[in-house]
């Protein structure tokens, strides 16, 4: 048994998914990916010294920087490129992350408002410290006496990642060149079988942006967060096998499941903004009221 | 005429109100100022030249931090050790925030969860980088028809800064040992007329916190931010002289202002972030949607 308060599990919580800034963190001994003289990721130091032997697509390191040789000078001939280098590495390589390979493409540029500079497979992002980003949507109900409950998806056992665990109702990554509301719409309906009349209701209300590191390299992060009041008489179902079971719980039951191991972290993050925008969390009473928004939206 | 759309000065506003962590500010010429080892702000270079001839109180520098002297081992000692020094400087030194003395004393700690270690006067927190906590309300209304107003209020043209700005409906600091709703019930009541049956029904939604600088110091602010849906009839009334006038505006009119000068910068933050809460802003469409949200949750 923990003697961990709710707060410092939390707390904990978002010190874990913003690992990446921590003292004790690879940054110091990560490279700088550039594209042009612009960063766009991070690369750790294993996946560098297997870099050195694609040097038709990689520049040497130099200033703390491995940059794309400037003859790939278009979206299309990066994106090719940087493909051939990943199809080779996961063949030759034991990189637990290329296992996932998703043929999934996610943009890549310095920042989100910045035109694109080459698309890469999703499973990879994570070996060159790329931003993701995706839409999280929090599926609740509130009762005819003004009770909140929130629908929350337990992750089918076969998922690579984060098998078995608590998800918010419908969540899905931005592939290159889609728009949120139309991943937000796409997911509800695959995911959770929510039609897209019901989806389209949606109300876009944050980001929640975060760095991590684990063995598979560096995650930096922005989930964008929409709030979707379900009918009561509505029920998500199974979709794509991607959930097992979707679960209706009032909403002091879910705040209570954010402290523990059973919930995808960057679910619990979303649930917590949720939880702190809609007067769950009372500043007068909880310490690390400040700590939790500051923790939930980080710069990257 | 500026050519800057409203997203660019949006995002100009808040580079303006994080700009001590900006290339160039004088973050890196700054001491930090410790008490017990643990840094409770940031002491500007004119400012550390000041407090040499305070060798009673302050030590000499070392390592990049003044400290308070370990003979100042209590919270009363230290406050009036300081105060003293305080009184010293208003005397003798062209200081200007201290022309602005207000005989109301903030708490000073490390972080907001811990206890404090001393209170200040408000007026010179700025000349040691201390914390400042505030609470703000977004006042706003909802007609029959779903259409959303809010209330801003035009600050005096007599108050010491930002004289004539536009403001949120009520706000103010949060003084030593007084909790975050009390002050919020306090402040809606004097500076708005709002009567406590109303004001208790403020929702805690938030928190804004940026780091600025400019001529008088350091300014890290945190302001606990709550919104307050006002009854269609209800309308506030000058209290006490703060506010010279209080308008009733259409949410897009108040959108278009806060990316002019006519606002208080940090209540501009304020509005733009209940823009972002309640759906007001697409992220579809607004290109620096995620770097409003960071601009407006900076850790301190």
């Amino acid at each position: 048994m923990s003697s961990c308060s709710w707060s410092e599990k939390v707390l904990q919580l978002l010190r874990r998914m913003n690992n990446f800034h921590s003292p004790g963190s690879s940054r110091t001994r990560c490279l700088r990916f550039e594209i042009d003289g612009a960063q766009v990721g991070w690369i750790p130091p294993h996946v560098a010294s297997l870099l050195n032997r694609y040097s038709t697509v990689f520049s040497e390191p130099r200033n703390g920087a491995v940059s794309l040789l400037p003859r790939l000078d278009s979206y299309s001939t990066r994106s090719e490129a940087v493909d051939a280098v990943l199809q080779n590495l996961r063949q030759e390589e034991p990189l637990g992350c290329l296992r996932g390979w998703r043929d999934e493409r996610y943009s890549v540029m310095p920042k989100y408002s910045d035109p694109p500079l080459m698309s890469m497979e999703r499973a990879a992002t994570s070996l060159f410290g790329v931003r993701r980003y995706g839409v999280h949507i929090n599926g609740y109900t509130v009762s005819d006496s003004g009770e909140m409950s929130m629908w929350l998806a337990r992750r089918s056992n076969t998922k690579q990642t984060y098998p078995g665990l608590l998800d918010n109702v419908a969540a899905g990554g931005l592939a290159a060149g889609v728009g949120i509301k139309h991943t937000l719409v796409k997911e509800c309906e695959e995911e959770a079988c929510i039609p897209a009349a019901i989806a389209e209701k949606a109300c876009p209300v944050a980001t929640v942006s975060y760095t991590y590191e684990d063995q598979d390299g560096v995650f930096p992060e922005c989930q964008f967060v929409f709030d979707l009041e379900l009918p009561l008489e509505f029920r998500p179902r199974v979709g794509d096998g991607e959930v097992q079971d979707f679960y209706l719980l009032p909403i002091e039951k879910v705040t209570e499941l954010l402290a523990t191991d059973d919930f995808k972290p960057n679910c619990a993050m979303v649930v917590l903004d949720f939880l702190i925008r809609h007067s769950l969390i009372d500043p007068d009473t909880e310490p690390f009221y400040q700590d939790f928004i500051t923790g939930l939206h980080q710069t990257l």
